[in-house]
């Protein structure tokens, strides 16, 4: 079954990298988990979880299975956690507009208070501002 | 030249269809000027604009050239707009984590004052929550 964060990424592309952010970040580590999670055939998960660690998002430590040789097992490091609100923002976005309360869903919440976490746009001014028509976009190329 | 959140996608895998989103919501609404802006193949890019279609995300408009037969323009729906915490998030990160200060830029500004959006994870409890090791996640699939 679809979730949330997974229909979006099936309509706007390519989602395995995310897909494995988002599940190291609920705690899985080792590979078979991520695998086993994601459905992610396992030479494109390798091959994520190499860009990943190769791009600073992921952090890599070795352990050893009884009979056999070391693996890594897989950590957010902070950069990887910075990417938690463009999930959370892809999620907010699947919950509003793929099948409204029909998916199973993965919710952050607040460690201090349990509350749910979502993502806002937020001027500066402090104002949280409305996507629609609220903004101008000022390119910088 | 990568700009900041066509250097995330690179990393994070697909990027067209977002491009594509962005590229709409700055403006841009004929298939040549997408094209040249992103600098997507046109197979590529036919394809990308008739799945965000499809799904809800781009709304079509026909117009007339001179000489030739009708061609659409696209537009950014309500859930295409819905989309730019996404790309906020995914600017924010880039900015922050690629290059800092040396990469071209893409800033929405409110357009009450001018000042410039981010997306902040809020939690229902009013507090701006920090990604680094403040949520935890709750799974509902």
């Amino acid at each position: 079954m679809v979730d949330n964060v997974t229909g979006v990424l099936e309509v706007l592309g390519e989602r395995w990298a995310l897909l494995v952010v988002r599940e190291v970040s609920l705690g899985l580590r080792r590979f078979d988990e991520v695998q086993a999670a994601t459905g992610a055939p396992r030479t494109v998960l390798s091959d994520r979880l190499r860009r990943l660690t190769a791009a600073g998002i992921l952090a890599t430590r070795a352990y050893q299975v009884p009979g056999s040789r070391s693996r890594l097992e897989y950590t957010l490091t902070d950069a990887g956690f910075d990417l938690l609100p463009v999930l959370s923002a892809l999620s907010d976005w699947g919950e509003r507009h793929l099948a409204p309360g029909g998916m199973p869903e993965i919710v952050y919440r607040h460690r201090g208070c349990g509350g749910r976490v979502s993502v806002t746009l937020q001027c500066e001014c402090g104002e949280r501002t409305d996507p629609r028509g609220r903004l101008i976009a000022e390119v910088n190329r």
